[in-house]
Parts: structure tokens; C-alpha cells; sequence
């Protein structure tokens, strides 16, 4: 089976696909942003790049979400819980980490199917 | 492939299978508890969801352990070591992270095998 | 689909593997040592345990990267950005995290492909 990479450089891809998985990495791209700023970039993101490895936010199998700050939880969890479409949630996990630019607030790890669902599967 | 979801909310789902495998994450339930305590309860509670999605402790392929204190480990390694069939042992990794609820000490992640084994693999 | 193991203890495997995917979490060995000697000794044992699972550094999906210390960001990079084949980088997350040894400064999880390339894939 072949690897599919997008956003490729020196030292990480945007995502990877390998057998019906896709594997995602995002940070927010205003460092100097609010909570709500940097998820909202991060999710907006993350749409796109599920879009590009033909999956999409009602596929989503694992997500790992980094806080820098764990009283961004509440704010955090406003955005997810409307972006997440109802009955399709991920299995997660949240947990508080200094992430590796002081501006970052948040890094998410998304896990995802990248095959259309099908009766036959 | 299809999606499998169970314990699913707005926010989260307790399992997730696709392809083969299933993906899972569990907290404590008693946030006033020791480490002993809910190390058990989180293993218990991983062992159902795992025989929900058609797995056991026994098909576990990666474990992500997160403890609030690092001084935890060797309890809830004594669990552990039981916990694991011999010979079973996923890959796993342990770190020290501030979680979500300030009563939780302890938050595992799990991907686990869901087809049975089988010759022709 | 059979789950192989290498470097099996009652606690941990060294890599496991299921269905084209190998799990692969690895720490340093000279707990006293500075980040670019532990990161070189991470780097070169999961070199060899891709290896012992059919895989390699050029079909790495996914990378976690935990650091003791975000100021050991720029001299891991060195090593890593030199340690993937131009074109082949994963999906990455890099945290800060107090990791189980206080000795480690360096733990690294991948989720590799362990099946050849082929274009019928």
C-alpha cells in the first residue's frame, strides 16, 4: 500500500495516508492569538487538510489535543463541540503540554479514516 | 470500512474501530481516588470497551499513559505488569502531563487490534 | 491479521505489529548523557527496530516527540532533520513532558508502515 504525503518539508508532512488511515499534526499559525483565535485556525485547518487526504471531520478515529494552558479547556471545548459533527466524535484525549513555540496554545493530533465508509466494509 | 463508535457524545467517543483496529481512551471515575484506585478503574473500564469493539488486553498494539505525577509510575505499574497477559505487552510510552479534570492522576490511551488473529492473516 | 512482537516484557514491547502498521516507542540508554548523544541513540535504535519489523525511516505516518526540556528543541532538530529521507517526513508533534526516567531527556513514539510500497495498493 502507498504512502500519501501533503505539506511535506525537511522535518514533518501536513499529513500522511497509509491504509485507509491519514495521520494529522496542526499548530496555530497567529501566535499571538486568544484561545479561541488558535483553535479556530487549527480546526479551519485541519478541515482542509482532511478535505485534501479524502477524509473529512465526520471520519476522525483518535484525536490528541495539547493545551498549554489547561484554563483553555472550557474555551477549547466550545469550538470543538460545534465543529464535531453530532454523532461522529473521535475517541480523545486532552492534556496539558508546553508546546514547542511559547505563542502555541494549542496542537491537535488527529487520527482518521480515509476511506468512504461502505455497507460492504 | 466502516466506522464503529461506542460511548459516543458531542465531545468524545469512548472506542472507535475502523480497518482492524480500535482506538480508545479512559479516564477515573472517582477524582478523589489514589492512584491504585484508578489505575483499577480505568483498566476495568478499558477491558470492557475493549471486548465491546470486538478486542481484549491481549491485542493491544500501543499504550499512551499519561500520570499528573511521575511519582505514580511504580504503583501504577504494579497494576499494570498484572493487568497485561504475559507476552501481550504493547508498545507504550509514559509521560507526566496535568490532565483535564485536576482529580484525574491518570489518562490512557489505547489502539488495539479488533480482527481476531488468524493464519491467513 | 497476526500481531507481531519484538522485544517483549511483562510491560512493554519494543514494536509491535498489525495489519501494515508497526508501533514503535523508544527511549534513551545513557541516562546521563546530553540531547544530542541520547536523541542519536533514540534515532539509531528505532533504525534497527524498523528494520526488525519490515519497515524503515522512509515510511515513518506518524511521531510523537516528547522532550524533558523545549530548550533541547533546536539540537534534536539537527539530528532529526538530518535522520529523514528528504521527501518521506512524518506527521509530527513535539511536547514538553517530564518523561519516566528523570535521566531521559528524549522519548519518541512512531506508528510506521510495515508493508512494502506497490502501486496496486
Amino acid at each position: 500500500m502507498k504512502i500519501q504525503r501533503h505539506g511535506t518539508t525537511r522535518r514533518y508532512s501536513d499529513s500522511v495516508s497509509h491504509a485507509g488511515s491519514v495521520y494529522l499534526v496542526e499548530v496555530p499559525q497567529s501566535t499571538e492569538a486568544d484561545i479561541r483565535t488558535q483553535t479556530r485556525e487549527v480546526l479551519d485547518s485541519l478541515e482542509r487538510l482532511l478535505a485534501q487526504a479524502g477524509s473529512d471531520k465526520s471520519r476522525l478515529l483518535l484525536a490528541t489535543i495539547y493545551l498549554r494552558n489547561m484554563e483553555d479547556y472550557d474555551a477549547m471545548n466550545e469550538l470543538w463541540d460545534t465543529w464535531i459533527p453530532e454523532g461522529c466524535a473521535p475517541a480523545r484525549a486532552c492534556i496539558q503540554a508546553k508546546l514547542a513555540h511559547p505563542g502555541y496554545r494549542i496542537e491537535v493530533v488527529l487520527i482518521a479514516a480515509s476511506i468512504p465508509d461502505s455497507p460492504a466494509g
